[in-house]
């Protein structure tokens, strides 16, 4: 069964966030069909400008096994907005996976979806993102964190390592291997490696 | 000065071919002006299906000091391009950087951009993209290439890695660590590793 997988994009998503991430996904056609999702159909430019296309809105957003949250700068101005919050809070009863990246951390929190949950975001904009789930419980040193559907990862590239942890669970650490194989991505297989943490003075 | 950067786009780019090294280059704003460049204005689909706009035809591009050629499974058509690859030439008289990513390095060899040049590729594309390069010393175990003005990546997400490595070129080692640290990214800085020669079987 081929699984549909969504994209979320908003004004000031941060590009490698959710390229890299769609690109891990994408190169198994056969296993998932991508979508982007947004407010609205039509352009949306990144944090450093580069434009993509919006596929569907969220009210013409067909039934999705698996949702991709980015972060960005913009996100400071999307946990404002309560059609994206909403969203994100309905897609959960729904999807079999719900992941962020970096900052996205903090749209998913804002929309409750991380309330009792183990979580990790961004190391260098941790204090901003925790503001936004205080019933969460944060991890500053992980490169991600699985919490029953929900995945979080750290900032930019450590989405990739996420996906390729998700294709695993989903299709098996083999597929997984072959895809950061393709790609000549060195994936790094243990949630726990983050010397970004340290790095940000967070541990 | 701010240098204009220009990224390449075709119908079926690899998305992470682009998009890695486009974050790498878009979180220095003040150093860099992005800009997306291609046959026609408007959406172009990737090879992955998520879609991205072209800011700027060939014809009305302005004057580039970088230039980065993504690969993906548009290129083999699009070595049949002749608008593509005259565009191509051209720019490597003006720019100070022009690089390719993956199988960008075809588009480039076709071009005859890299005649006299080493360079190198995707491993797993090897055969196909040294087919497009007669005149070109290949390089098969190699993370990036460096030749004069000339970079050349391996497979998708090498491209990272000389992106970082052109930064630091330009501004220096310091500019490119921070950059990795703030994206997340564990950089390879050593342009001779490469586990993915071995691995598809070229050494």
């Amino acid at each position: 069964m081929k699984r549909r997988l969504g994209a979320l994009f908003f004004d000031k998503f941060e590009l490698l966030d959710i390229f890299g991430p769609l690109e891990m996904f994408g190169v198994l056609p056969r296993e998932f069909e991508l979508m982007t999702v947004g407010e609205r159909e039509g352009s949306v430019a990144s944090a450093q400008g580069p434009k993509a296309l919006v596929d569907v809105s969220f009210d013409r957003c067909p039934p999705l096994d698996v949702l991709l949250v980015p972060g960005g700068i913009g996100t400071r101005s999307e946990v404002a907005n309560t059609r994206l919050l909403d969203f994100l809070k309905t897609q959960l009863g729904h999807v079999q996976v719900l992941a962020s990246i970096c900052t996205g951390a903090g749209l998913l929190a804002k929309a409750g979806v991380l309330d009792g949950k183990r979580a990790t975001t961004n190391k260098l904009a941790f204090k901003w993102v925790v503001e936004q789930g205080p019933r969460t419980t944060w991890v500053p040193e992980a490169r991600w964190v699985e919490d029953g559907k929900v995945f979080t990862a750290g900032g930019v590239a450590a989405g990739i390592d996420m996906s390729l942890a998700v294709i695993a669970k989903l299709l098996g650490a083999e597929v997984a291997d072959k895809v950061a194989q393709g790609t000549e991505y060195d994936w790094h297989r243990d949630a726990s490696w983050d010397p970004f943490a340290k790095a940000a003075g967070l541990i």
